[in-house]
């Protein structure tokens, strides 16, 4: 028996690549919203002894969250075998600690919810800043996939002479990886965040690359403003218009705006995030990781 | 110590008082969504050692569960001594049964989702109809508190002369319990239902009551769907303008306007959904659960 894939909500094209690559079949479901705001789902392919992969990528995670784990207890009770979810993008990462006394650790309390309701996760770069890995507060399997090569790939094809950026040390990670496998320079921004959407830049030592086209790379563009000041500080210093490159689109709020604003060429993003600027497949890596974590159907 | 109220969405003064009724201490907490949809909580009243009383009415639930859920699990892990639920409105009640093959019983996942969180937890009339209490999906205590007490009140106070009228089968249970209360004839209409919206309604013997005020009286409205088509029905009968009252006024989509359009006079509900129509508050008979729940603070 194959695998059974439902599609809970992923970018446009994604489960079918997914169901390709792994000759896997796509449920047949429904799922809407009551007039009072509740969720109805039914699921139309029968799940009882077949090893389950929910895709539901994880922004604006609250209005995802409860049907997704509805569906995840509907497989079992419905004698599922197995049940995964593949969430290209990764929710509830962020506060990894409690700054402030009193303050909610999203991150293990969503990690716990999750864990008790599914067999295994995959996603893509999940932000991992004070955690090692997702085993620190996932209880089940689970597998990071890296976009960094499918990025390299990217601009190895659309950008001659590029050089990396990252608009903060945090994203030193991602930027060193891709710039090794194409073997070019990159320099990390240094950041000054005051609240959740002013951002400063500080002078780097760009003179070195003139020439050289500037390519901004992060993991996740959320609100857009560190992005957007490091923008605008390579714009100021008379580079031609960088690309902005980001393996998580969130686009929150007037983010893309921002970008245009601050004098962005193109906005590249992978698709674990449903944009107009998804250029990049992570099925090939998504497969790799979910193949790790269920054996082919028998 | 008293009990420690922490407010996560209730009706406008609910909870300011409930704590006064239970000589018990609102908490400080902060509760807000960062740009990308994930929530950020705060809670600055430490719950060590205490017996917590979250307060979250669950109307449009799916935003408000992660938040209370994360509460709840904060709470513990901060050492609290229990952590209890007041609902004045419990979602996911409708779906009590799979209609179809491989519908999600979303009633009883939802109900396990919270039973996994808290130690109790008390509503205000649930939407019980296969099931014949709570105890057959929750797993912790709970206590389900009748309005039709604080309904029979408001009716003796502010309508003279009423005939009840329920505006279908299900809300027979209701409208005859307020009706002998107050001493008043009641009657129900008959409803075919084809779709979420559309309703007709079938021709009652309301002729025996001319001379009388009609009150139509259900337990929810949501989409006003059912409100509306008995309205009509009662107002083509020559009959004053209706007063429309509900336990739970979720009032979704244009369902006031509905209401309005059909004639209603006046729309009264319980607070335990924020509305302008809240006339009713049903603070006394939640303490009265609460107090069934919990021991009075050492």
């Amino acid at each position: 028996m194959t695998h059974l894939l439902y599609d809970l909500g992923a970018a446009p094209g994604l489960v079918r690549q997914l169901a390709t690559s792994m000759d896997a079949e796509i449920g047949a479901m429904e799922l809407r919203r009551f007039p009072d705001g509740e969720c109805y789902l039914r699921l139309d392919s029968p799940p009882a002894d077949r090893d389950v992969v929910l895709v539901c990528t994880l922004d604006r995670p609250d209005l995802k969250t409860l049907p997704m784990l509805f569906a995840a207890a509907t497989c079992r009770e419905l004698g599922a075998r197995s049940v995964g979810l593949v969430a290209p993008y990764l929710a509830y990462m962020r506060q990894d600690i409690r700054f402030r006394p009193g303050e909610s650790v999203t991150s293990r309390h969503y990690a716990k919810m999750l864990s008790g309701e599914l067999d295994w996760l995959v996603t893509v770069d999940p932000h991992l800043h004070r955690y090692d890995s997702l085993d620190e507060i996932y209880t089940i399997p689970t597998r990071s996939v890296a976009a960094a090569p499918a990025l390299a790939e990217w601009l190895r094809a659309n950008v001659a002479n590029p050089v990396l950026i990252g608009p903060d040390e945090e994203s030193s990670q991602w930027v060193a990886g891709v710039a090794s496998v194409i073997d070019a320079p990159w320099l990390i921004l240094e950041k000054h965040r005051s609240g959740d959407r002013d951002v400063q830049v500080s002078v780097p030592k760009l003179d070195l690359h003139r020439g050289r086209t500037p390519v901004l790379l992060d993991d996740i563009v959320s609100t857009g403003g560190t992005m957007a000041a490091a923008l605008a500080h390579v714009c100021e210093q008379g580079f031609r218009a960088p690309v902005c490159m980001a393996v998580h689109g969130i686009f929150a709020g007037d983010a893309e705006a921002a970008l245009t604003a601050a004098g962005v060429g193109r906005i590249v993003t992978c698709n674990t995030v449903e944009h107009d600027s998804n250029a990049i497949c992570i099925a090939a890596p998504l497969v790799a990781g979910i193949r790790e974590l269920i054996q082919p159907g028998d």
